[in-house]
C-alpha cells in the first residue's frame, strides 16, 4: 500500500517537474509512455487536457538523403526564432537514433545541449503496441508538456510514410538528387501525402534533373488534386485542397535553403488554419488517437481471455490443416467473447 | 438465390480453373483475396489444406539497391532448372508494380510472357486489412496454387522488412555499394533479419568497402547469434542458430552471380530442413495466420458494434478535451461488447 502511494506521489511528480523543464522528468515519462506501461498511461490521460497546440512536422524520405542533417539546421533555424522544439527521432538510420556515422552524431551531441531542444529517439522495436502507436503517444506527450514545435523524423517507405502523414500537420518529403529521378516510384508512394518536398544536396549536379522530375510528377498530380493521385488510392482522404506543395532545394551541410524551409512550413501551417484544413486535421488526429488504442485494448483484452493455451491449439490445429486460419481465428474470437464472462477487465 | 447459386458456382469454378494453372483464373482470384472479398476468403479457407509446401522467399532493401533486376535474373535462373515460381512485388518501386523506369518495365515483359512465371503486383495501399495481411493471404494462395517457389520483393525499410521476415522462410537482403556503408543502420534494422546477404551492383568500384563493412557487422553480430543483435531487441526470437549469413556479390544486369545466390537459397533451405528450424518456422508462420485474422475479425466486429455514430461522437469528446483517448476507446469497446448482445455475428 505504502509502495503503490509512493508510486503515485512519484507519478505526480515526474508529470509536475516535466511541466516545469525537468528534462530528465520528461525523459523518464516518455520512457513510460513508450514502455506503454500504466504510468505512462495515467500521465497521458492526466495531461491530455493539454494537447492540441504543437505543430507537428513529419520529416521523411529514403535513407541516405540527408533527413538528420536537415532536421539538425531546421532546428537552428527555429531556435533563432527563440521558440523551443522537440525531435522524435523514429528512423533507425538517424544519428539522433545512434544510427548513421559518428560523425553525425557528434554534430548532433551539439544541439542535444540546447536547453531549447529536446531530442528523443525511438527504437523500432520493442513496442508492445508497435511502433505507431508508441509514436503517437509520444508526440502527444511532448505537445502536453508544451513544445510548439514537434519534428518527426521517420525513414520513408510505403507504410511508415503513411502513419507519418496521420501523426503530423506538415509533412516534408526529402530526396536526394539521382534517388528521386524514379518517378513512377515518387508518385505511387511518396509525393501525395507530403505538403514539401525538399531537394537536399542540391548543390550536387544531377539536382537540376531530380527537381524537373519533381515538378512532372507534381504537374501530373495537379489535376487530380493534392492528396488524391489519379488512379492511385490516395492514402487518406483530401484534406487541403488548393495547397501546391512546394518544391524547395536545400544543401543541408553549407545550411543552404533552411530559412527558406522553414517559411515554407510556417507557411504551410497558416494555410491550413486560413483554409479551415487545420480543425479537420484535429479531428482526424482526435480519431486516429481513438482507433490506435482501440486495437490496443483490444489486443490485451484478447491475449488475457484467449490465454496461450487456447492459442497454441488453434495453432496446432492449423498447422495440421485441419482448419484454416481465418475460421481458427473466429472460434478464438467466439469463445473469448462469450456473452457470460465480463467484457472488460 | 438463383444469382448466389450462380455466384457459387463462377467461385468454385476459378479454384479449380487456377488450380488447374488458369492464370487469367488465379488472377481473379487473387483479387477477391486481396480486397478482402467473401469469394476470396472462401478460396483461402477451401484451398488451405494444400499450403505448406513452397519454399517463400523474402527479397528486401532499399530502394535503388537493383532488387527488381537481381529478383528478374533469379526468376530466370530458377527458370532454367524447370521449377514454376510466382513472383510478388510489394514494393512501390519495383517494376514489376508498375514502378520505376519504363526500360525495367520492358525488360521484365520478357519475363511476365513465360508460362511458368507468375507475377502478382500489390499495390501498397487500399487493403481493407493492411498491406502485411493482405501479402500473407496472396502468398498463401499461390503456395495453395502449387507454385513451389514464391518470391516476395519488399522494399526495406524497418517494420516492412520485419513483415518479410515473418512470411518468408529465407530472407536475403539486398544492399547497393554505398548505400550500405552506414554500419550502423544496418547493424540496426536490417541485418538481424537477413538470411542472406546480397551486395548488387559489385562491378563498382566501392563493391569491396561495402563487403568489408557488412563481415564487420556480422562478425560483431556472431558473438549474439543471428537473429539475435547485441543491445537490441531481436525483429523475432532466433529459428535459425549456427546459421551463418553469407555475404555474396552479384552484378544482375550483367548476370553475375545469380547461380550463386540460388545456390545459398537452397542451401538454406537444406539448412532449415536438416536443423529442424523448417517446422519452427512453419509453426510460427500458422500463428501469425491466426494473429492476423484475429485482427482483422475484430476489427470488422467492432466497425459493425460500435457504428459511425458513436464513433464520431467519441472523437468529439476527445476533440472537445473532455476525454483521452484512451478512456474514450475503453468505454466504445465496454459498449460494443455488452453481455447482452450476441458476441460473433
Amino acid at each position: 500500500m505504502l509502495s503503490s502511494r509512493k508510486a503515485w506521489g512519484l507519478d505526480l511528480g515526474l508529470e509536475s517537474a516535466a511541466l516545469a523543464g525537468d528534462r530528465r522528468a520528461l525523459a523518464r515519462l516518455l520512457s513510460h509512455v513508450e514502455n506503454g506501461a500504466a504510468e505512462g498511461r495515467a500521465a497521458l490521460a492526466a495531461l491530455f487536457s493539454r494537447t492540441g497546440r504543437a505543430h507537428i512536422i513529419g520529416i521523411t524520405g529514403s535513407p541516405g538523403a540527408g533527413k538528420s542533417t536537415l532536421v539538425g539546421k531546421l532546428a537552428q533555424e527555429i531556435r533563432a526564432y527563440g521558440r523551443r522544439l522537440a525531435i522524435v527521432a523514429v528512423d533507425p538510420t538517424s544519428p539522433f537514433s545512434g544510427g548513421a556515422l559518428l560523425g553525425d552524431r557528434l554534430r548532433m551531441r551539439e544541439l542535444a545541449s540546447d536547453e531549447g531542444v529536446f531530442i528523443r529517439s525511438m527504437a523500432s522495436r520493442g513496442h508492445p503496441g508497435g511502433i505507431a502507436h508508441a509514436t503517437r503517444d509520444v508526440v502527444l506527450l511532448l505537445d502536453a508538456i508544451g513544445f510548439p514545435v514537434v519534428i518527426v523524423e521517420t525513414v520513408g517507405a510505403g507504410q511508415a510514410q503513411v502513419e507519418v502523414a496521420r501523426v503530423a500537420h506538415t509533412v516534408v518529403l526529402v530526396e536526394a538528387p539521382g534517388m528521386g529521378d524514379d518517378v513512377q516510384a515518387l508518385k505511387a508512394g511518396l509525393m501525395e501525402i507530403a505538403d514539401i518536398i525538399v531537394v537536399n544536396k542540391a548543390d550536387r549536379p544531377e539536382a537540376k534533373q531530380t527537381v524537373r522530375a519533381l515538378q512532372f510528377v507534381r504537374r501530373d498530380m495537379g489535376s487530380a488534386g493534392h492528396h488524391g493521385a489519379g488512379a492511385l488510392q490516395p492514402a487518406t482522404e483530401p484534406v487541403v485542397l488548393g495547397w501546391d506543395p512546394p518544391i524547395l532545394q536545400t544543401a543541408a551541410i553549407e545550411s543552404q535553403g533552411i530559412s527558406e524551409l522553414w517559411d515554407a512550413i510556417q507557411a504551410h501551417r497558416r494555410y491550413l488554419e486560413e483554409s479551415g484544413a487545420w480543425d479537420v486535421l484535429r479531428k482526424r488526429h482526435a480519431r486516429a488517437e481513438v482507433e490506435s488504442w482501440l486495437q490496443r485494448h483490444l489486443m490485451l483484452l484478447l491475449e488475457e481471455r484467449i490465454g496461450e493455451l487456447r492459442m497454441n491449439e488453434a495453432v496446432d490445429r492449423v498447422l495440421r490443416r485441419e482448419q484454416d486460419p481465418a475460421t481458427a481465428a473466429r472460434n478464438l474470437l467466439g469463445a473469448a467473447l462469450e456473452p457470460d464472462r465480463d467484457p472488460i477487465a
